[in-house]
């Protein structure tokens, strides 16, 4: 992973969640790590890679009560293909049950609220987020499990 | 494969083609191996394993000049999720660019016609029809690319 | 796959048989389509790729009576580290039960004779013969499934 | 990962290294995690799982200093298979640079010194070391790359 810049995160700005009982704030979770995935339920590299890994840190994290994963649906393109009837197909037909935010639209904007303040370089992006609530790393694109589970296991000792 | 009783294939009931210049008929393919991919752009083992396989099937033969690969859009739940601007974005995203059929809904019907008229057991189903236009097999589920090929290689050489 | 200049299938040349009760002739299997895995034990495309495919070739038609499966040992490198005794117990832990031959040496050469006589580049090639006893194919390295399964039913079909 | 109860890790038993300029002492890696890869060479889990992941680790933590990465030939099936030129010659083909270390047989042993001091259950089996030399999991079989990175990861923060 090349260097990067750590800066505190930006809160979250979501129009609806899915698959949560009420609104999550990053605030909420300090003392955590808190990994959030940002997809398009319609872009390859998250239905292959991105929400398959996603589901998988939830599952091995569940029961940790020290880490959180977040979805971020981060449409920037094809919106009519991607509302939110859609989105609650996709995933109730992959089964996907970890919360999911749906990034707020601000009228006449192509990327989304928290996409913009994030600088997303585009989907899939994983956004690691360390206990204090500073962004230490986001990767683009296929992600390596192993990498990643060293960077998450670091986080967790902090 | 299990024993299955041939019978002559029904003619697509199509109510819109995409990724064609004009209506394709099975009528109009007789003397082609025939294969139709039935799919619903948001059922996992399409996305993951049926519409891959339907893109290599195409790739693979498309110089051949006697066999046709065509994709089958069998809409029979979530039906607002999977419109037409929906399945448009997917298979720009993937780049399919093998002739898509979206098979007709009759008023009130939840399972659309050609569907009806294959009695396919749901998606993704590919359906192997041979030069004489008799339906000869039809594939539910993930299929082996090994035993395939030689059910292909076998009509071929009729 | 580029074209090949078919030719009548040299005879194999073996020094010792595995998996069989007795010696096989490729003149004693004309009417079959026979498929020779040309492999190395401690070749990494042979383990990975090779093998593999020939194992599932020769469940697939095992019980097909029209195309034979054979393993062919043509070591050419590291002789002393692919001796009987490593090759039996790869093919034991490997559960490898098709017939293999071992590809006979000529005193002081390196190249075992049935290599030489069908000019195999390397391993992994996979030898495919027709029911009259021709060399139609030979494809070496990693080879497709679906491709093949083609190949192959088209001879099954002659 | 089950519950396990940590020990003193035991010094390696070795009757001769490969891809190491000098023989390789535990007590002399204090201070660094060490992950040691079991393996026997004509093992399918170890050639398909336990091998190249051992490989990736050693290509992820060359660099860093913190993380050492062993290999381990406990032979305890098929001897004569396995001695040292084929053992070269595997390592050479799957162009394996981590050191090797050959686990020592006692005279008329089966199952060599290393693996009957760790306890092993079998190949391939990676165990984990802290870095002040205590071994923290053995992992039987094929390894999560997810969960494995995360427990590295929070051994290398120790």
């Amino acid at each position: 992973m090349p260097t990067f810049t750590p800066y505190p995160a930006p809160e979250l700005q979501i129009s609806e969640w899915l698959n949560t009982p009420s609104p999550i704030r990053l605030s909420d979770l300090r003392g955590k790590v808190v990994l959030i995935e940002a997809f398009q339920m319609l872009c390859p590299g998250c239905i292959l890679h991105g929400m398959p890994l996603a589901a998988k840190l939830h599952a091995l994290f569940r029961e940790s009560g020290t880490v959180a994963v977040l979805g971020l649906h981060t449409v920037f393109e094809h919106h009519e293909a991607m509302r939110r009837a859609s989105l609650e197909a996709f995933l109730h037909e992959f089964r996907y049950t970890f919360p999911i935010g749906i990034d707020a639209h601000r009228d006449g904007q192509t990327v989304p609220e928290t996409m913009q303040a994030y600088k997303l370089r585009g989907t899939p992006s994983l956004v690691l987020i360390d206990k204090r609530g500073v962004v230490r790393e986001i990767l683009f694109g296929q992600v390596d499990e192993l990498a990643l589970g060293v960077a998450i296991g670091k986080m967790m000792a902090e």
